[in-house]
């Protein structure tokens, strides 16, 4: 089989591999696709080596089938197709103790602190191993991992039917967000920059703002009589994000952090004082957000496909960071992992 | 009639007053007692002369009996004891129409935007009036306004018995808010460095901790199992405590802003993504916190008198000023305005 191994900042090495026996509770899934997420890009650029083993193998984001079976593995047999919840929670922690295992306190998280999908064949536990129904393509099904974390984001925020929800930032996280917004009935306001998305998503039927060019406030009063959005999510991890999105929100208006932010940005609690805002951290997905994702995804009503503006070999992973490093007319890149 | 003017920074003119009639659904109370705010402290250091309208009388935390009432007034006479509700919001904002008009988009604060309580005689429209019980003295009644707060900030903070609440800064609204918290059940560490905040707090029977001398968080954890904090109010409007506040709390902890900051503070954004971190704005109170402050306050449970350090004539407001100013032995400082 093939893999591709990252070993030290920007060094990628595609080759032959030896494939992992699956052992008792796990299971070997022959990897049909394989998204490229942010979290891979830092991996690359050399900002996440004190979590990572060099060679590592990358990717959390995918689907295939199933290839066999270890011993102890009950429901899951070859053949099934099937989706990665990449968490391995420890289990006895007091977040896992709290029935938070997804914010475990030593979380293990598959395809950082262990091996990852961008490999022909992938051995998992057996209790990360989600079936995914028949009718769900598997080029789609690679897109449910990004769509769970959108769903728990979504039900972070508590987005209700009639709602204003805010967007900052229209990447693949952020577009996500939006079509889950949209089907709990929101309405919907995307802000970004990149003007290959900005048109992407205005095609795809959301409101867009491009923050260079216009006062998102203002934006956000007008369209709510100055009362302000109920819900906005900051998915850009960006000083400029961290300092809108208190602008946004109506009295007692909900914020959801998305973002993965590497400095502590300055943040208006002066604003969250004068209007009594919330602001709720979101974390990875819980099992129901995955349940909750697959079902959308199988429903065909989100434009799923929109999203994926390129799929290459799984040899091209390098392609896909130089692409979406360029910051053009990228959106979610998939990698074809067994031919 | 007698009254305390400020004219400017640091500036203030006691002296004779003309008392304002009560209007048509006004009611004209003589003053008993009347706290000084830190927010007084503000606004006598010229801080807030873009609110206040020169010669400005201050006060907003008081007790008193109804003097006279104008027409139109209800269930209000003269001789009932009472304490005011300072909020006067429009009705007819967002914020207003939403039901939150402690939050009103163009509030005035009474004693603020309007002449406040450091007179003999204050005339407040009726709705601002509430009747409080004759078991309950007017020196604690002076208490309930800053309570109400404490009230609001733990129901924000939705408190439940059993847990382990931290509150950063013991001065009175962070004491107040440990009593309240203790009611709910909770068990309460506060954070101060002011050594007779801290021997006060201690000798009422609460938890303390040093920042300048014990690592809180290290605190925090030992009293938890290393899980953390369920909620944490930050009441300092420091950056010391903008950093706190994000160490303590346990996954899905909440934090209640209660501080003013004058300036957007550093936060760690990246904690809230990692633990699912709740942060909450409140902001002064409901009707409901006072009815509970009242209630509280009338229990006899809260040791109230204990926070009141000092009670000096009206005419010496300045002395007051300067002993908060001191950072030395002060908790609440109460005024007696009428003789």
């Amino acid at each position: 089989m093939r893999a591709v191994y990252y070993h030290g900042s920007k060094t990628l090495v595609a080759g032959e591999a030896a494939s992992v026996p699956p052992g008792p509770g796990e299971v070997r899934i022959r990897v049909a696709y394989a998204g490229i997420c942010g979290t891979d890009l830092h991996i690359y650029h050399g900002h996440m080596d004190a979590r990572v083993t060099t060679p590592h193998i990358m990717g959390h984001e995918m689907s295939g089938v199933i290839e066999d079976v270890g011993a102890e593995v009950n429901g899951l047999q070859p053949g099934d197709r099937v989706t990665v919840m990449p968490l391995h929670p420890c289990g006895d922690c007091p977040a896992c103790r709290a029935g938070y295992g997804h914010i475990c306190h030593r979380l293990k998280f598959l395809g950082i602190e262990t091996p990852g999908a961008y490999q022909t064949l992938w051995t998992v536990p057996a209790f990360a191993v989600l079936p995914i129904p028949e009718s769900l393509s598997l080029e789609l099904a690679a897109l449910l991992e990004p769509l769970a974390v959108a769903c728990h984001d979504v039900r972070i925020g508590a987005v209700q039917k009639g709602e204003l929800a805010v967007v900052i930032g229209g990447g693949p996280i952020g577009a996500l967000i939006a079509f889950a917004a949209r089907e709990n009935g929101a309405r919907v306001l995307v802000s970004e920059i990149n003007p290959y998305r900005l048109a992407l998503l205005g095609r795809l039927g959301f409101e867009t703002v491009d923050p260079s060019r216009e006062d998102v406030a203002a934006r956000v009063n007008a369209l709510t009589g100055g009362a302000g959005a109920d819900v906005v999510f900051e998915v850009t991890s960006s000083a400029a994000g961290a300092e809108l999105m208190t602008k946004l929100p109506r009295t007692r208006g909900r914020i959801v952090v998305v973002g993965i932010f590497s400095k502590p940005p300055a943040v208006d609690l002066h604003r969250f004082f004068f209007r009594e805002l919330q602001l709720f951290g979101a974390r990875v997905y819980e099992r129901e957000d995955f349940v909750r994702a697959i079902g959308l995804a199988t429903s065909g009503r989100l434009p799923l496909a929109s999203l994926i503006t390129d799929i290459l070999p799984l040899e091209r992973l390098a392609d896909g960071f130089k692409k979406m490093e360029s910051g053009g007319d990228a959106m979610k890149i998939l990698l074809r992992c067994a031919e």
